[in-house]
Order: C-alpha cells, then structure tokens, then sequence
C-alpha cells in the first residue's frame, strides 16, 4: 500500500542547521514533490502518511532565513538523504525483487515528465514483465501514451540500465535491434532504470517504483491461509 | 492490458433492427460510457480498443428516428449485450479467478458515481484481497478515498454478495460485526459483487473488473521462461 501523496510511511528527519521554521518548511515541501510524492508500490494510496522535519540549529552556522546559497546547500544535502530513502521505500515494496527508477527527461513541462514517469513506473503490465526480466519498451510506450503527458510518441527513446551495463531499446518511438541476451542481463539486476527521453524539452522527473511479483500476491491475497 | 477506455477488445455488434445511423450511433455512444468504458483488468490501457454496430434493417420494424419508446427498447436490449459482454472481458481477465462488480449507489453525481466504482474495480490491494477471498473492507473505503468521488466517508456502506448471500461488513464508514467465515464462503464464488451506498444522492454506477492472482504475475511476468 504504496502511492503519491506520500506513501504508507512515517519519515522523520533530523538535522543540527541553524534554519528558520519558515525556511524549513519551504525546503521539505518544496523537496516532498519531488521525492515522496513520485515513489509508487501498488497504486494503492495510504491511510498512513507522513513527513516531519527538525533542525536544532546545533551547527552553529550562519542562520539560514533567506533563499541564498546556503538555503541551496541545504536543500541539495536534503534531497540526497530524501532520494535515499525513496529508492529505499520503493526496493522494499511488498514482494519486490527489483527497484524500477524511471528517469524521464526531455519533457516540455515538468508536469509532462512527473505524469510520464509516474505513469510508467505504476504500469502493472511493466512491472510484471521487470519480474520477468524481459526488455518490453512496447509497455514503457503504452504507460507513456495513457499518462496524461504531451508528447510526441515518434520523438522517444527508451533505454534500460542497470549495473550490468545499458540497452537502448527504442529509437523515436521504433523497435531498434538490440541483443536480448544482454538485455535480460542488465534487466536481471536488482536495480534497473527505465531511461525516457522525449526531445521535447528541457524538463525531467524520476519516479520510483518496483516489480510486481508472485509476493505481492501472495503478501496481500495469501495473508489468511 | 484491459482497462478503460475501452479494453483490450474488438467489439462487433450486430442486429436486425431498423433504426437510423444517427440514432444507432447515439445509442451505441450513450452505451459505452457506462458498459466498455467501465471495465478495467490492470489499470493499463490497450493500443488496441474499438467498438463497432451493425443494423440491416431486416426486423422489418417502424425504423427508429428519434428518441421515442422504440429508441428506448432498443437501448435497453442494447444494455443488455453490452453488460454481458462487459462481464465475459473482466472475467476472462489475465489470470483472474474471479469476477468484481463494483456497484456504487447514492453517490452525489454520475461523476462521484463512476469515479468511486473504478477506483474500487482497480485497487490492486482489493484484487489482491478478493484473490485470498478475504473481506477487507478497510481496501474498499481506501480507494473510495483516493478516487476522487466527493463523498461523506462517515456514511459509506459496504456489503459483499454473490450467489452464496450477502454479507454487511461496514456501516456508515465504520465496523461492524460479521461471521467472517459466512464472508469467506460468499467471496469464494466466482462472481463477487462490491456493494457501496453513499448516501449522498440518486447517482449510481457500475465498474467491472477481476482478482489480482499468481497467474496475473505468470502470464505478464513470466512469459519468457
């Protein structure tokens, strides 16, 4: 039971900047909508979620009360730890075996490229076939054709990457050709990036996800027998 | 991949009534929004989805012009082909051992109506929970709470149903209490109804969909090996 808005999570951060209440505010929701809000398991939203931050100023810094470098300093140092946690979330989904970090870039505004890569990383079809380990751009292309996002479909490459190396899949919304062999090795990774580029734009989002497998099932339907 | 807007699906309907194209096209219109549009098997639409009427005329009857009594009986049997049809989609969704309606009643507007019984139909955790025949009402009011229906969530029933009975497992949005193995027995039919009263008006609708089982994950996932 994992979503936008936030996720079936209660998020705690502490930290020893001198930053004002007003400030700290702006920094966490500003970074939640990039973070948090775009990790989905299962579609499912939660009943349970939330997001504190607190910051004792025991760093004995300048106090940060404007939106200067310092502020950017903090937020870049924020979001590496919420970033963290979100791969951390989305990889500890319910049976997940893989973390899906879908990557769109190229977008023309960021609203297109949150609802692309939203959109592709809770496509069950996709998930399923992330299980599998198979390189089907054809269901990275549906979930992009019914997210919402403006674009032009013959304009998109998809590549797939992992630690294993990276496959380019699609080329302006064509079947390239490509090794499946050396695809299913990349796909076979527990962490796999899904790679979109629209050239459309100069906007990107990345959105976390995973796989959906026989434990999702079995933790969700099986849980009585 | 079935989901609205349409489904996975060719449709071709045929018929021997005389009715005019402007009419057999309003009627057919009219239909799908409430019958094709409403089925959903994995949230992932199809690339695939059309629809289409045929009417020769033959039945010999006084052709159908306007929106008059006879265009009226010709809906309804429409409907009626329509729903059935609907139902044999969801039911034969990938690896689904059961069939879910989802009917909504009292909602404020259609809008509420339709918005409430799809997000329902769609939630994973729910399908998931309908596989293990378990009553979980508490996944029901969760997606009637993200679906976006305006609605009193204090007032909300809920009741299962299918051919062994009916069970009443929430009242006004709250618990009560039910003989969990009578719940068990009703939800391992095949077909399961979704009984959800608002009580917030006369709007009503109706969503199709199917179980989240192991087969869903073998016949997306594991197809290569």
């Amino acid at each position: 039971m994992i979503h936008p808005n936030l996720a079936t999570m209660l998020v705690f951060l502490t930290c020893d900047a001198a930053i004002s209440p007003a400030m700290l505010k702006k920094a966490l929701a500003d970074n939640v909508k990039d973070t948090f809000n775009m990790v989905s398991v299962d579609g499912d939203t939660s009943t349970n979620d939330m997001v504190a931050i607190l910051s004792n100023g025991l760093a004995g810094n300048a106090p940060i009360e404007t939106d200067n470098e310092d502020y950017a300093t903090f937020c870049a140092a924020l979001n590496e730890v919420t970033t963290t946690l979100c791969r951390m979330i989305a990889k500890d989904g319910e049976g997940a075996s893989h973390l899906l970090t879908c990557q769109v870039t190229g977008a023309k505004t960021l609203r297109d490229a949150k609802l692309a890569a939203k959109s592709v990383a809770c496509s069950s079809l996709l998930k399923a076939a992330i299980f599998g380990a198979d390189a089907n751009w054809g269901r990275v292309l549906c979930a992009l054709g019914y997210s919402g996002a403006e674009m032009d479909i013959h304009a998109v490459d998809v590549s797939f990457r992992s630690h294993a190396g990276v496959i380019d899949v699609c080329k302006n919304g064509a079947s390239i050709a490509f090794s499946e062999e050396n695809a299913k090795k990349i796909l076979l990774e527990a962490d796999v990036d899904v790679l979109i580029t629209l050239h459309d734009g100069d906007a990107s989002a990345t959105a976390w996800g995973c796989d959906l497998t026989y434990d999702y099932v079995k933790i969700n339907g099986d849980y009585r027998t």
